[in-house]
């Protein structure tokens, strides 16, 4: 099974995250790409420590906005939303190689990734940056998506992802931030979820059902003292219940 | 005689230069990268309207200032200026391959151009740069150059440009802007210059001297009407001249 | 009659519309606090062109995004958004005070402009914004919006405008800019059109019928030298059919 | 004794400091003003917690440069540096009256700190922008610097401030940075050097002297628990030593 987490997220004299350790549970990095976080300096250090401990690069593609951090919709058009994800893989691209990698898959970042799970048009802007890059490069995505659905139809490999931390509805779908529940706290309870992701390809519903959860890939967090206590407790799990944290590529 | 202009300076709603008129012009596009100017939808169109007129495209890498348009020194440490021009070609190599075309040389900008010429920290960061990226991208340089000594010291190409309007000393140094006659406005003067400076190899200097020239290249304007009408000048009287005008590469 | 315009819209190195010219038409003029368009040394110019015209100055506030103009919708939260807007007035306020005049208006910009006419989140945070630095500033709207409406229960002044180059629908409403004919070209029929709604408080819609528009303002733009002309052509007719063209303060 | 720090260093999602309880031993806040640092949001906040504390708002201004924190020297013109810090100033003005409070000083930071205490162009143009605004609004200056000079002859007050943590030179300036024992580490040993500074108006230098330092304010750090710490320290030993923390003015 992958580990993913979003690393590279410092700026300048801003830091976030302990990218250190998180390095050393992942097994694929989701790096910053300046638009929402990130800048030069920071980007090749980051996949500097991935090359050193053997993780995949992602490149981390957003919205163009450090103020918020990506997490804000934007209504940019088809044509600036391709250019803008060609501009920042390009750029993640030669901070990569600068430090000895490359960049192996592109994950889309907060409001972005939010969004391409239903808007049809930035999903496609998205899929045509990516064909135009390197059509060979997943994409991470949230399954049932339309960008799953666009990815695929244009023959790109879309790896769908699971939460680690995240309660799931019987249709598969995430409880709502906004519901009581929707965040699992307890790091062996996240771990245990894990592992029967891994292991089963199954996962227990926020009301007591079992659903089939076919994910490649799964994301972690790195950005608080918690999230990497947990991230290490599911990768320890990982390897307890015999499943190799390694790359879906 | 290659000819080079900076193009590709629009931004967002924000319109720099005739580059349409230029690019029939010149042989070498330097195509801004984002950081003093340019945005990815237009580093996009500027790298086509480029493969279009067969002009060979180079990285016009700056400083990290949209407000001050690349014009104002910052002190920016070795790694800092190291790692921004490494992104910067990275970008510009993603949108030039998107427009079916490839960064084939850099040009530094404005006042990191300015500050390079002197500054060995700063010039040996650039170098560091290119290196990193590709050893065998040149780079456009002042004659006598700190930069272009740092460059070729580091096995570097280092391309000696020439300024078709710029008035020069004896020293084979450019008049300053601050004195008068630094700056040649008449269409012929000016294309009768770089046709001696093509054929000839030499240019009067503004005491009444002839000196040595030995330019590759000659930085001609865009950025205004008259400009883009000088231009047209150049390169219509060196093609009277039997002189082909070409990238040089 | 008031007429009204976008200005301060240069950035830097990047020049937009013809602010000299523009600034000796309208009465207000709706100045670039810095997010969307504008920076200081650009705002203080505008402002001292204002005074120096006696023009009042309105403070022009965006969305914080220089890449877009401003005209990209962007998900900002209630306490961004009002902050953000504060913080534009207040920088324009220093900006008016240097060049011996003040701000005595708002006019939200672009995609802020058209959101805030539905959105009535945003349109609140606006109101609050206004209110929590000058209750006794006037915000110019779109008749029948949520913000004239929002505006108004809040106890501001909202100032509703027309706009001289647009076709009406017989709601009142404004002709979308995808249908053709929505878009009025002939300074002509343009300055006739001003000059009924300023003597008539009437405007012939699209289809031919006559109705209401009680605008204290009318919209003018200054972005290009065709926008220029019609501009004045605007003017001259107001002027000759005894018309003042006047702040509406 | 007057105490001051760097506030309201936070920007969108990235944390910087510990303000809240930095707010509880100062009696002058040096709050951000977005151009090195902070975001309106922040900004209002950061004001709101002084208000709270009753501590003494400063303008906090830079140069526009949050990839560099404003820690890199620009070569910025005049006109562009007046403006720019009248634009923050007023910024933070409609942050702090939302916050109920007002700016009653500014603090050049940074780059812009060092680079006025001997570039007298530079000192010039800040010194006019406080002129511009109000020219009741003190200054924080290193003693003997460029910026004192003109901001006295310029009739602004200039407030003397001293470093808690640095060693000084026999000639009162502060020793380098680059040499060892530059900054002192012990938080008893700062504390006692304040209430020197405060009590007798001396302190001892690198090399075991005592000179005079007259200063009515004393700068301490918050951005890391071992500086809020000091900060804490300091204040107590002032209080205990019936040295009350009030501000400059």
């Amino acid at each position: 099974m992958d580990l993913n987490s979003d690393v590279g997220e410092s700026f300048g004299s801003w830091t976030m995250g302990d990218d250190e350790s998180i390095m050393r549970v992942v097994s694929s990095a989701n790096v910053a790409c300046g638009f929402h976080a990130g800048d030069p300096v920071v980007a090749r250090a980051t996949c500097a420590a991935a090359a050193r401990e053997g993780v995949t690069v992602g490149a981390h593609v957003a919205y163009r906005d450090l103020a918020g951090f990506g997490r804000r919709f934007m209504d940019v058009s088809p044509a600036e939303l391709t250019n803008d994800v060609i501009y920042q893989i390009g750029a993640l691209q030669a901070m990569a190689a600068a430090a000895g990698t490359t960049v192996r898959y592109v994950k889309p970042h907060g409001a972005l990734y939010n969004t391409i799970a239903k808007h049809e048009q930035q999903a496609r802007a998205v899929v045509e940056a990516i064909r135009t890059v390197d059509e060979s490069l997943p994409i991470l995505v949230l399954p049932g998506s339309v960008i799953q659905r666009e990815a695929e139809a244009a023959g790109l490999r879309a790896v769908v992802e699971a939460f680690a931390d995240r309660a799931y509805n019987a249709d598969g779908s995430l409880v709502s931030r906004r519901m009581e529940g929707s965040v699992i706290h307890d790091p062996e309870a996240i771990a245990a979820r894990v592992v029967q992701m891994a292991t089963d390809s199954t996962v227990e519903t926020v009301d007591g059902q079992t659903i089939t959860v076919d994910a490649e890939s799964v994301c972690v967090h790195g950005d608080t003292p918690g999230a990497v206590a947990i991230a290490t407790a599911v990768r320890a799990a990982l390897e307890e219940a015999g499943v190799p944290v390694t790359s879906f590529l």
